[in-house]
């Protein structure tokens, strides 16, 4: 039985993405069970409520040698720790490839697409499978949230076909209007915690040299409708990122606030040599702890390229 | 412009999967020229000139940043000098995950199959692109020679079928006598001098750990259907190998000699201490600096797995 997860701090695609492989490869004749690595965010949530689909269950380790499928990331900082020691038969990601390493040769699949929902819809048509409406509404919700609705530079356009040919399976007649409230209910924060917030979509990248001098940095994103709101708690969430900066050892922390609608990014930095960072690897201006990157809204697009340049040995 | 090219000492799915990968994504609309990263062995120029196909240029550097697609190999020791500075787009590979990383995302293909070739039909299927005559007999070429005319443990049931549904498209009336033929002429090795004879599908390998303690191996192997022609060179060999372990810088190397027709393998090993890696990571009896490795007729399958078991920290 392989296990199929997501990154840690799952987002849409990763949760989704993780349920339909795992129908997809048990629909071809290998058993497998979709997990998450973390608490949905109040999107997935939102999206799994209204396809009546129940989340699936939290992962927190398994036995050396387990066999498992990677989805939507492939990196061991943003995977299950121990990832080393198991068994990683597949990969379906649209990643850059980073320290991924198979004791066995594998089926390994990464398209440069927008989502991994895309290249699951990819592998549904090669093998002449069709989409099971559930698992159509679920890939469609990945497609609209890793997209931003298309909005995002990552988009392609195979995700946007993916999405029309989607939509209809999922008996989704308005897509733009189910894209507004799936972002709505991922805008509706309430009372969560200041280092719920901050890790709510949250990855730790290493930058630089592999060995000595290697940075790591924790980069947080919130996509949001309502970017007011954050700023709102701007103190909470500097405290938040300072304390988890000192208990992950990192070399740098920063949260950027994504306003969907709007199409920008106004980044909170943890400190005074993450604010020099943003002015010298983007050349943004950084005023009241925060830096305005303009109209870069992808963290894998726009922001961890530039950063990978700056500390490039 | 994509430079495709497939692993150093390259076999004859190394070079067929460049000149067809190359061809395939170009009439995809993406520019590719196939190149190859050393001389033709004897079975791969036959099967060229059978073919009426000039090989592929030889490659021997890039210009830093230069796009390129791997095919048959992922690992930079087993690649062009430098990959880590060249810009990887796409790679196709049966083999483990190695030590590749991309800086962008990417088109990674990888299928735990017999061969490179049959993912490569795979992807004309599933772009719904007629596999051209030519290729065609590139790809079942390759397909024999990776699987050894589907003697070898790596072959799959998608390999055999590849083969059928090629065969027709080449034109090729008899599989069997076209193989017999191809390995006809691999084991015609005339007056090839023991150094080229050690390197003609020769690789090198990273056993145990990543940093201190690393061994580094060298693994040939002559697939013969004719070994007592390799056994009456055993001296030049050994001194061949002794040099070229000497010269590189290896832990270890040994060659093995892989009787295609009755599917054994003796394994020539270069000093003593080759000889007790063979004893306990095999349980080989050697005699006269010759392993009696059985039936493990494949290097990825049984040679590669026990020796990084044998090393693992």
């Amino acid at each position: 039985m392989i296990a199929v997860f997501g990154h840690l701090n799952p987002d849409t695609d990763a949760v989704t993405a993780a349920l339909v492989y795992a129908n997809l490869l048990s629909r071809q004749g290998t058993p497998a069970v979709a997990y998450r690595l973390g608490e949905l965010n109040f999107e997935t949530a939102f999206v799994l409520r209204e396809a009546g689909v129940a989340a699936p269950e939290l992962l927190s380790s398994l036995p050396d040698g387990h066999d498992v499928a990677l989805v939507d990331h492939n990196e061991s900082a943003q995977s299950l720790s121990g990832l080393k020691k198991l068994s990683v038969t597949h990969v379906v990601d649209h990643h850059r490839l980073g320290d991924l390493e198979t004791s066995q040769p594998a089926t390994l699949r990464f398209d440069p697409v927008g989502c991994t929902a895309t290249i699951l819809l990819r592998l549904h048509l090669e093998a002449n499978l069709p989409v099971e409406p559930t698992d159509a509404r679920l890939l469609l919700s990945a497609v609209l949230s890793d997209t931003l609705h298309f909005r995002s530079p990552t988009t392609t356009p195979a995700d946007r076909e993916a999405a029309a040919f989607l939509a209809p399976i999922a008996g989704v007649a308005d897509v733009t209007t189910y894209a507004l409230s799936m972002f709505a209910a991922k805008s509706d924060l309430g009372d969560t915690p200041a280092s719920t917030l901050l890790k709510m979509d949250y990855k730790v990248f290493p930058f630089g040299a592999q060995q000595a001098g290697a940075q790591k940095w924790g980069l947080g994103v919130i996509e949001t409708t309502n970017p007011g709101y954050v700023f709102g708690r701007q103190a909470e969430l500097l405290a938040a990122m300072q304390a988890e900066k000192a208990a992950a050892g990192l070399d740098g922390l920063i949260l950027s606030v994504v306003d969907i609608l709007n199409e920008t990014n106004h980044t909170l930095v943890a400190g005074e040599s993450e604010a020099e960072v943003m002015r010298a690897a983007f050349g943004a201006t950084v005023q009241g702890g925060m830096a305005d990157l303009g109209h870069r809204i992808s963290r894998k697009k726009q922001i961890v390229p530039a950063l990978e340049a700056h500390f490039a040995p």
